[in-house]
């Protein structure tokens, strides 16, 4: 049998996908918490930034896109808002950005999922490529933060735990 | 309106995740192709296995495992079959399992993707999960190789190209 239209076939639901991405999350916040204060903010490899700088990068994506979809606003991505000084105040942060991305994730409709929109004023792709570059970025950057770890001589948390 | 069921909000459809997959694939690809041939084989941080063992690894994975969902075969995981020893040798089985992978994913319907299955007789969860997994598991691998390539000097492909 053949299918006219590409949405015939749903490959998962949002609510599948939000569980997902927090699953990702969790794990990405145990690799924070795994660094020792001073390398998170200082180590790096090869020029790349502190193992801190992309964690303030996937915080400064995730909760201000949602909420950028969500009320169609496509004001410019920015980092400037969040400088944090310890390991603490981006667990603290990583934390209440997940009730933000909860929030605003619930609110995307089935049809805005395939509306095109121009993030940030910059990327501008269906909605739901757009969410799964918000997950991809993560775990490649955190893919850079276990061979930080493993460089340190500290084995990162399990790549399949997610709770 | 309050919903019932998970899966009344289609996040994606199954032909949109195997696009997104294979776009990540190319960028893979060219990852490898990055690498030079020596660097491949033998270039490591902090005891983490070579790029050619994490490309093989892929390899053992994408194409055999959905091949065993699709024929419900629960045989072993096993890179036994695949032994490159050069990085065309690599590049021609990524370029073959590209068709593997296009073959079987089409043949899964959308009540299977939410169905359990025990891959490889070891990883027992709903099959939308473990083709989730296979797509993580090669964007964390190909963070830990853009880490390498920084690591000897040589810039990685842009994350988003992904034709």
């Amino acid at each position: 049998m053949s299918t006219t239209a590409t949405l015939t076939k749903q490959f998962m639901s949002s609510e599948q996908l939000l569980e997902h991405w927090q699953g990702h999350r969790n794990l990405t916040r145990r690799v924070i918490e795994a660094f020792p204060e001073k390398d998170l903010f200082e180590f790096s490899i090869g020029g790349m930034r502190p193992f801190a700088k992309l964690a303030a990068e996937l915080i400064s994506i995730a909760g201000p896109a949602l909420k950028g979809i969500v009320n169609k606003n496509m004001g410019a991505y920015t980092e400037d808002g969040f400088n944090p000084q310890t390991k603490e105040d981006i667990l603290k942060k990583w934390d209440e950005e997940t009730e933000v991305i909860n929030h605003y994730f619930s609110q995307i409709t089935e049809e805005r999922f395939q509306e095109t929109f121009n993030l940030f004023g910059q990327y501008e792709f269906p909605v739901y490529q757009n969410i799964l570059y918000f997950v991809d970025n993560e775990v490649h950057h955190r893919g850079q933060g276990y061979t930080y770890l493993r460089a340190l001589g500290i084995e990162p948390p399990f790549f399949w735990e997610r709770f």
